[in-house]
């Protein structure tokens, strides 16, 4: 009787035509991908009772399956490769009576869909916690029938940040030299508690209707467009959460790991590399839930294997994704994850994913990368990989006192564990994201460190990635998950501190908002930190200096560490230096007539490009 | 007039022919040798100022190669395929006139002594510090006219150990359980202080007198051989000692790095496999010094590079060695380490080298290895490596308190980056050696975390490396070299102590003693620990489990750091314990009959033969 209620609200609140068939997912599809497989989950009571019929030019019904529950159906298209967008009405039969049908439409794809070219080098990343940017729509602030409304006051309630509020700022963003925004997960979380972090989704096709609607994520996506800027999407495919629909009405006995008994996983990550693992701990590991709230998906299960991989596809399409960020990366089935990323990639193959291992030791990040030797054979697709190594060295080689094995040494080593990388250079790094403590509180609230990580973060190899408010000096008292999310001061009307405009803001942290902002535009041009490489020599005396370079070009960038000014000899960066004559820093503006001596303010850095 | 004076000594302390010819190195060679290519270093006064002239079937002399000092000339010579062992005259001419000559012997080789099998997992290996084991001949522990007499009473001086104690000893390393002996290198030190120690080389060619002859070197090996165990020498590549013969008369002006000026290594050993490392940085530290008294060689320079790869198959063949352990594996240059061991390799297929590179980074450990993938292109054929990061997190893992991230679980998590490696199985492990501070010591002088390091060490995969006197709780109040490589008590006439024969020592020592013997002595033929696969298990509950096992046979080892008594249900490890009822504790003795449940005493480790 549960079920039938359950599938009776959905009916409800869904779109659907006719009165057995709940869903269809996905709930469209385009002409011309390059895989022409596609299977729908059909979902309706016992419509696995009923026959398939469709009747469209190139596209083949190549099988239906019936799974443990008769409320499901997978079925199985073949599309030719010359099918026409169009629509076509799926039947579901008994006998010789239509009880239900579908119309499904395949459309046209965007122009280049295909050769989309994903974020890279020449991108800083804005990362939004979305329900903690900008409230731009109060009238979502709470939707009706859905289980959690507005609490600005709890730290784990929803603030009522959303899409349009993203919209109102992209000009902001842009004008701050933000290239790329990925935003933690949109997709609804109808969660009873703590839902504003989205990570437990419970309708894989459906925008969260706080922040917006679908429309309104692929409006965000055009006017990112307009201004040339890039969007990517927080996906999961490690679990959902626990009133996700399907929680309701099973498919499969498998399609849930341990459920109904709940079973938390080790969170002994190390199994998916380790040749001495137990199958026994890489169950416990891989099949764990990741907490009490998000049931652990099966990936094992081919079709909710299908079922996730066409729904990343059908975000990249639908909305015009540059990017996918996969959240909690080790904990899925591997294979699953690498058939993914391959499948992905052969449909896009400029696109970029990346994932989040967190971890402090590189080899294990550099197991997923795209390219990469791995001894057990595994290979994965993912073209990048969150930095946490570097971010963590960053972060303790600027709070550390300089000695020999410690200090901006750090910084220096872990980038010498690039060698582990097939490609380090398109690696994702960044000093803080929306799981830890700020940046600025990991080096002490000390602004002068924090200004130096952002120049190393924007400078070094690889993607940089900001977190909403670092760019502010935004910090945190509690260090709850809650806490570090906290709201963007002028998102909602009536804050006391702005900004966006400046209103009520302290100097120190309009300081950092036009350092962050001189340097990143000046970055949008800077082909050579997009492109170019990196060479770095030990640091000394606490400075470190490396370079970007390309045969024509060459930037200079040094950290002080010292609470005095230094001056450099570059004798020693001679192999990289030579025929360079004099420079131009780009922080303070002013222009080096001789490089072969160059003086660094005390605790800060300097950026400088060479001239000939 | 100092290079005359020199050359002069030499002539008189060394077993030449002629008046010119002071050094023919190496002074003989074999035949049959894979490689028919050999280089002699001819060393005289003028020497290249005459023209080689021998005449030998199957000896072709192909060049002579003179350099900037004519002292030294470089001679050529292929040896066929069938050359017989012999002996045969080079004549030194100038004109019509012999000069001088050198009767070169070939001599026959070992039967097998291509195929001799390297040191490998069914052996335990004892480090022994040559000086500070067993004085076993009192007549060498002053030489005439080498720099430094005996002063057992001085931590850095002579204490007199030599090859006749160690070869003494043998019964005694042999009922302990030892199968392979590493001696600290034995090569001639003639310099004015800390020459104990042996890492600074004043003669390739020649074992240190006060240690005794080269033919006491080959009678170890020989009473070795007796006992059915394996000799490991210890070579220098990267540094010989300033009192070097060669240092008074240079061969050529890049023989030796950053010389007359001297300077130190930097020490920052990533820059070998950094992708960003500068040349600069290269150059600073492999070229750099490794300490003052250690003049650094260019391996580069391929004159020195063959002497030194010559040089060490010579030491094999003439001596009948079953490994060497190389020194400071980072600091010379890695090309010609990379070509050093594949040609050794190629001489002596089933040989064994381990290499000493100290870092906790697995990573860096693993880019040596032979076998190993490396971004970068690099390839060495080091068969085993020395296990540095394993040692640290075995001492470390004992030592801190249980946590989710600290104590077993820091084993468990080092033997997890084991995916790094392309053998791991061959690595070299070890609870510690003679430049660190003693196991014992290291997890705070408690005899029971020694013991269960032991066993650890002792049945985890790799090669199992105990330094001298780990076996007999020796300890150390200074941290010193020269206090860690205390005087092994028995080893000096009048000593109170006595190891060997148990007078004088505590029970805790005897004990230990006694506990060594009986694992090391079951290990010897628990082949399941030589050749079985790891598989091991989370830590819970402050224990940690693992199972070396094969097709057929199982060994079930259990960690126990609880201060009380555990017992541990054995279902979780089905995949592995499938099969098996009953078990034997070897340390114990006690017979398991159901192995469904299994106690282990407090603060220790169980091994259990599984029995199906």
């Amino acid at each position: 009787m549960k079920k039938l209620i359950t599938l009776f609200i959905i009916l409800l609140t869904l779109n659907v035509v006719g009165q057995e068939v709940a869903r269809v997912e996905p709930p469209n599809w385009w002409a011309g991908m390059k895989n022409p497989d596609l299977q729908l989950l059909i979902y309706g009571e016992n419509i696995s009772k009923t026959d398939v019929v469709l009747d469209y030019p190139g596209v083949t019904l190549e099988a239906t399956t019936k799974v443990e529950n008769p409320n499901y159906l997978f079925v199985d298209l073949k599309l030719a490769k010359n099918v026409k967008p169009g629509d076509f009405e799926i039947q579901f039969k008994q006998g010789d009576k239509v009880v239900d049908s579908y119309n499904y439409e395949l459309w046209d794809r965007e122009k280049g869909s295909a050769k989309r070219e994903g974020f890279n080098s020449s991108d800083v990343i804005y990362l939004i916690t979305p329900d903690r940017f900008v409230n731009g729509d109060t009238s979502n602030d709470e939707v009706e029938g859905m289980k959690e409304g507005l609490d600005r006051d709890y730290n784990y309630g929803r603030h009522g940040g959303d899409i349009r509020g993203i919209i109102n700022s992209l000009d902001y963003l842009q004008d701050m030299g933000f290239t790329a925004v990925w935003l933690n997960p949109v997709l609804e979380n109808d969660m009873p508690e703590s839902s504003y972090h989205g990570y437990a989704c419970t309708d894989f096709y459906q925008v969260d209707r706080r922040y917006g609607s679908n429309e309104e994520y692929q409006e965000l996506n055009e006017e990112l467009d307009k201004r040339g800027m890039k969007l990517i999407m927080d996906l999961i495919f490690n679990h959902c959460g626990s009133e996700h629909w399907w929680m309701h009405d099973m498919p499969m006995s498998d399609w849930i790991n341990n459920y109904p008994e709940m079973k938390i996983t080790s969170h002994r990550r190390t199994v998916n590399e380790d040749p001495h693992a137990s199958e026994a701990d890489k169950k416990a590991m891989v099949d764990g839930w990741f907490v009490s709230a998000m049931p652990d998906m099966n990936q094992k299960n081919p079709f909710l294997a299908k079922y996730l991989i066409q729904n990343s596809i059908w975000w990249v399409e639908y909305v015009g994704l540059e990017g996918i960020r996969q959240d909690t990366w080790p904990y899925p089935d591997k294979n699953m994850m690498s058939d993914w990323t391959k499948q992905l990639l052969e449909e896009y193959p400029n696109f970029n994913v990346v994932g989040e291992e967190w971890t402090t030791n590189p080899a294990i990040v550099s197991y997923w990368q795209k390219g990469k030797y791995n001894q057990d054979g595994y290979k994965n697709y993912a073209p990048s990989m969150m930095d946490f190594p570097l971010q963590s060295a960053a972060a303790e080689g600027l709070r550390n006192e300089e000695s020999f094995d410690f200090g901006l040494i750090q910084i220096y080593n872990a980038l010498a564990n690039d060698f582990l990388y097939p490609n380090p250079y398109d690696l994702t790094i960044f000093p803080d994201n929306h799981d830890m403590s700020r940046f600025y509180v990991q080096v002490g609230e000390d602004a002068d460190l924090l200004k130096m990580g952002v120049v190393f973060f924007l400078t070094t190899r690889g993607i940089p990635q900001i977190y909403y408010g670092t760019e502010i000096l935004m910090r945190h008292d509690g260090s709850e998950h809650g806490d570090i999310r906290a709201d963007y001061p002028g998102g909602w009307e009536g804050d006391k501190i702005n900004a966006f405009t400046g209103e009520g803001m302290s100097d120190a942290a309009k300081d950092m908002q036009q350092y962050v902002s001189k340097i990143q535009n000046w970055r949008k041009n800077a082909d050579v930190v997009h492109d170019g490489k990196l060479m770095h020599f030990v640091p000394e005396d606490g400075t470190y200096t490396y370079f970007r370079y390309t045969e024509d070009e060459a930037v200079m960038v040094i950290l002080n560490k010292n609470a005095e000014a230094k001056t450099i000899k570059t004798d020693r960066f001679s192999e990289v230096i030579d025929g360079y004559k004099s420079g131009k820093e780009i922080i303070y503006g002013n222009t080096i007539s001789d490089i072969s001596e160059v003086t660094v303010p005390a605790k800060s850095a300097i950026i400088v490009e060479l001239n000939k």
